[in-house]
């Protein structure tokens, strides 16, 4: 099989590198941090110095970081992978960035012949241990098709957006605005519930037989019934990546009134405390607002 | 099999009453525009002169009106049901009216020995055509066990929500306040892909897949792509619909901030002219705030 | 001068019917509560033992109650004041009701030739007690001028908005959409500077010389600094007008998409505790979204 | 008196270095499409060939040019004032940019003893050629005060907020939002009058008397009503605010729920076509909203 090249190690990278390695890929990484690297290695992989030296040994490499600054560093910076491509190879961006920033990062890549796979996730810290991400790509059909392979490794529904770089990108943001607002509709429907009198979980499995059933109401919603907000999906990831969407929408002057108000929910539950929760915990913003305790044990009125 | 009533033959009901003739079902019916009355005729119902005839006749009687007042009128008015019920008779109230107007109703007639089974339906008039309705029903159990049976002629997803009468109309605010954001989630996602050029129908696909997957992505979106806005349900009952809960979460001084924007942009699509539209068609409102056609063949900037 | 009635002492009632006795007019009132009444007595008005005994000797009426169906009672109930009207009489309605409901009564009232005033006011419980109220009034000119010299006792600024009755209470509906966006302004951008570490009074102080000068920004941006929320304008009377604005626009299906939004988080505001603080403690709400501690002594991180 | 530097002669920038000359100084200017320095030439000033040869003649130079990366350009670009700066010397950035640019700039500065004043300013194009501009200022005090009599010929309200750099230009994002805000409340009150069939210039009036009144309510307001949208403060430049305003607040993670729905009506009004109008033009969506004409001789229902 294929050598492949793995940078950013992170939450999402380490186990997404694991799956390759497990299918068995030969695997070249690196992670800034290098100590995060170390479970790759002794499960087989080669750790490289540098971004530079995994694309020496590699002709597909996976980028996995954490914005558009950092994935600029490590295709052009000191020790970037790009002076050590060639034509035809393939670089994977499996990251939510800005889809303005893919598009450019694609355009110095082609001037070199090197194909950009803009490729982000959805399916959180389990579906990315478990192989079962959602993956949305962008960028030349031949290209995706090459890497294909490589992605069904990493998730169960991969699919070709389209042909423009930043179309995989495109396809994150809009499932961030839909999962976003179907948060936030089923932590108002349940609060409504609860303030109501009513049996939140009852309702819950009343709306999941009709049209409002969405894998949110059934994932998600059971958090919102048992607290379990261990990630999950982590807030400040899920306000970050509503960050680029709406910095996206001011540039090209599309109202997203929806979406913007989710987005100051998400803050809200950062703001209160909740960025290491998984997003879910959003519904605890909508009960203190209610007057609702979202603890246990502590004052129903903080005002 | 027993002899039921049902008062109200309206887009729903007619179809409702329909589907529980051809189960055998013998059926005395009423509308207070005759009319509508014909077709159950032809298939073999009796027609009644008033409610209360109905209730002379029935032990069970389903009621679908348009909202309080009506139920108000059809239970207590001066030809309505309740002076010829008697003790352990069950009243449904299919129609989706408010939980404080329920809970007065079902302690009016409580004090004759009658049971209220509150009983609201999602699914639209494909749901009610096809016996599919999701039914959230609230009130005591033993009578939900004994109209049951004649339930799931009517809908395949039918939960009893809670031994509380208005538990049935809380579960239908819940789901209309989950469907509404999701809804607009859906419009803003397909609206920001087609402002960015991408091929929103392959977005759609891609969102199928993942945690944005929703029954309203899957049969709304596709309507959204079509422009196939045939009702489906009318904006202007999903209009009425979150009125209720808005009243309702008035009443408590609860604050739903999404569901209040999403009424609002509900409105806007009435007032825009698409009141006989499905619901969905509310797409078209963030396609105009986004300054693009949302029909063919018009201008683009209508300031 | 002419013997006016006065219907209704409330908070608001009370200071006003005072500022009539003291400008000289012959008052008899009526309040439901009676001890209400005593100051009144005290200061030399008569007191009647229902609203049809004041209408037996007063051919000017004013009516402060709480609501639409608190209004109707007055006019229209068992001991109301309508059968003891003559034509030509005028009847005043200084609170704050629907359109609709106001229309209603105008019309059953001229049915004896009875004139409507509907003359809402703002300024709150200081305006009250100061005479210096904003009074916008609604109904026939003539009437309207025969009771001006009177509502210039009340207020400073008295305007005649149309012919048409209800016309008063749209003007205070446009009033309590216009306050409650702006308060929801200030809020939100003294909690920006304080968020930011700069100190809000110099950012106010500044704001107050160019375009982003209100009077809310005057006087309730004084309080959100000093944090005196002694009414002024009670939150949860604050809560009500916006539920009745949104009622109305819910039936003419107009969408009011900031109002909606600034009316939850005046919902927020009652929810958590804040019901009988000046409707400027919304700030509250808002540094609560922001993680920051809205009272001294207190955890930062609610969650 | 003293000679003054000039950079950034925009729609802004010139009337108020026209102010400058006017008022005695002597004043050397750079703009980048130099025909725009050919009026202050004809009115006496000198003309530089870049900021670099500005600073060079000069000890206090202004800048007014259109977000951060123009600031940075003009002052560490190739040609920038940096190098030709002397300890002591004040640059005053009339611009809005982000309080983290500025405060980034300012440390910059400090390194070789320069002083930055940020001093973004309110008030529009009619302000800026009346010198009656309102201006928040940010920066050592001592700076301030040595450029105050300067700053007193461009505006009649002249703040010092805060010593900490950046201070202006969050008060002038304060401003924005309670701008903003109110801008919108004055929108959907003359909307709500206007579809209730009353008079909404009677009704402004009524307002402009009480809690309501605000600057925006009475020359937006009458904006809003006789549709004189020339601007003014192009929707385009209070759309490009919001934006810093909301990337600022996205940074900190603070929610301002109201502000963002403001600022998605703002994209609106531009994606409708409406860029170059005054803000006020905002109604034009309110009413379009609400299947009202926003112009004469228009279909009422789009869609």
């Amino acid at each position: 099989m294929e050598h492949i090249g793995f940078v950013g190690l992170g939450v999402m990278g380490q186990p997404m590198a694991l799956n390759l390695l497990r299918a068995g890929y030969a695997l070249t990484v690196y992670n800034r941090t290098a100590a995060r690297a170390a479970p790759l290695a002794q499960a087989g992989a080669s750790v490289a110095v540098s971004p530079r030296a995994v694309a020496a040994v590699c002709r597909i490499v996976c980028v996995n970081v954490a914005d558009d600054a950092a994935v600029e560093a490590v295709l052009f910076g000191a020790e970037g992978l790009a002076p050590a491509l060639r034509a035809d190879d393939v670089v994977i961006d499996l990251g939510t960035t800005s889809p303005a920033a893919t598009r450019a990062h694609a355009r110095r890549l082609a001037q070199q012949g090197v194909n950009l796979i803009d490729a982000p996730v959805s399916g959180g810290e389990a579906g990315a241990r478990a192989g079962t991400l959602s993956i949305m790509a962008g960028g030349p059909k031949a290209a995706f098709e090459r890497v294909l392979p490589l992605l069904k490794v990493l998730g169960s529904n991969v699919v070709h957006v389209g042909e423009a770089n930043g179309s995989g990108q495109v396809a994150k943001a809009c499932n961030q605005i839909a999962v976003s607002a179907t948060l936030l509709g089923v932590a108002e429907a349940l609060t409504f519930a609860r303030r109501q009198g009513v049996d939140a979980a009852q309702v819950r499995a009343a709306l999941l037989g009709g049209f409002a059933y969405s894998r949110i109401l059934e994932v998600h919603g059971e958090r919102m019934l048992t607290r379990a907000f261990a990630p999950g999906f982590r807030a400040r990831l899920h306000q970050k990546d509503l960050g680029l969407v709406l910095a996206e929408a001011q540039a090209l002057g599309l109202p997203l009134p929806v979406t913007a108000l989710a987005a100051q929910l998400m803050h809200a539950l950062n703001a209160m405390g909740g960025a290491e929760q998984d997003s879910s915990a959003v519904v605890q913003v909508v009960e203190t607002l209610a007057g609702l305790d979202p603890r246990p044990n502590s004052p129903t009125n903080p005002l």
